[in-house]
């Protein structure tokens, strides 16, 4: 079994029944999906939010029961996966163009576990390209003042042709190397006219599950 | 003539032949549009770049010359309006929707001219309610958020169903009373998970051409 299939199936011991579930997005949450989809069908009660177009479709095709926020008043748990989480639970993310959902959710949540494989823990965050997402029109100028802090912008495209997220935007793929300072970063570029949101989340996991080599880990704050 | 007409030809003349333009959106701004438009069809070479779809479209009509971000480099002038000025020359706007790409156009031009009649000078912004653009995704959780500012967001409505902007988000008006620090504000909402961009045009506007009872008066910085 894969090091992150491992972390997101211990990640489904702490949903229990009458839980509000934030549903992130990504290939290790896909693993977590499927786990909590047959626990599901052994009678778990819960009822999940999820962060993407593409992660509903597979809860629905799990049997996941869903809702939205207009019918809901608190998320009790978000589990959702990252591009990179440092020591302090930091987390780069959005590498899947679900960031904003992912934000909103994991936000929302009154607890954020994170699923990942030991290959995403970094010393410092930046190493990854950080996707920020931004309005299209202009985003040329956006670009331009993002490219200011001291990195390359690129615009993400999939198949030949720009990617549009789940929320009708477009994705700059931002690579930095480091990242010091992920809260001032954030701060700096999400004040950007034209920057709907960054993937970096910090200060907002609770808890990191890992799994290295088969053997879970646990990283708290 | 109406006052926002005097102000608005009267901004014409800083027009000049091989600027690019930023046409903001609104009731005054299109009186400044026909004005264009006649001085286009007299030989002025310029071209404009249009902060909504509505503004593009009369613009069209009118044989204005447009551009895009794609194509240029930067903005000489840009001219708009306000729901609000007050005498620091802070903006309230978006009353029309179209904060996003006002904000985006007005911010990359060189100088940016607003033209409003003296109903629209305010001691203190925010009598007017407050437009934030928000992501629909999690809207009723923004709102939460926004509403702890002081504020009463109501999400905005047109012809019975939900407002959609031009980049397709929605519009929350907050009506705050008084908003005695619009930087501080503006800050605060921008930073929020879900806000897209806020009304709030703080410390842009070059100068802002008044018409009160048929004569023009002018703000500067």
């Amino acid at each position: 079994m894969e090091d992150k299939q491992i972390a997101a199936e211990a990640s489904v011991k702490y949903i229990r029944d009458g839980m509000i579930v934030g549903l992130g997005s990504g290939s290790t949450v896909n693993y977590m999906l499927r786990k909590l989809g047959e626990r599901v069908q052994q009678g778990l009660q819960i009822k999940g939010i999820p962060t993407s177009v593409k992660t509903e479709k597979l809860a629905k095709e799990l049997g996941i029961p869903l809702t939205d926020f207009s019918k809901i008043q608190q998320i009790d748990l978000a589990i959702d996966g990252a591009d990179e989480v440092d020591s302090s639970l930091n987390l780069l993310k959005g590498g899947g163009g679900s960031l904003v959902r992912e934000k909103i959710v994991d936000q929302a949540a009154d607890e954020l576990i994170i699923i990942a494989d030991s290959s995403k823990v970094k010393s410092v965050l930046g190493n990854f390209p950080l996707p920020v997402e931004v309005v299209p029109f202009g985003y040329e100028k956006t670009m331009e003042y993002i490219a200011a802090f001291g990195c390359t912008p690129e615009l993400r495209e999939k198949d030949g042709r720009v990617f549009i997220s789940d929320n009708g935007n477009y994705i700059l793929d931002c690579k930095f190397d480091l990242i010091e300072n992920p809260v001032t970063l954030h701060e700096q570029l999400k004040s950007l006219t034209g920057v709907v949101e960054t993937g970096l989340f910090p200060e907002m996991a609770s808890k990191v599950i890992l799994a290295r080599e088969g053997k879970v880990e646990i990283l708290s704050k």
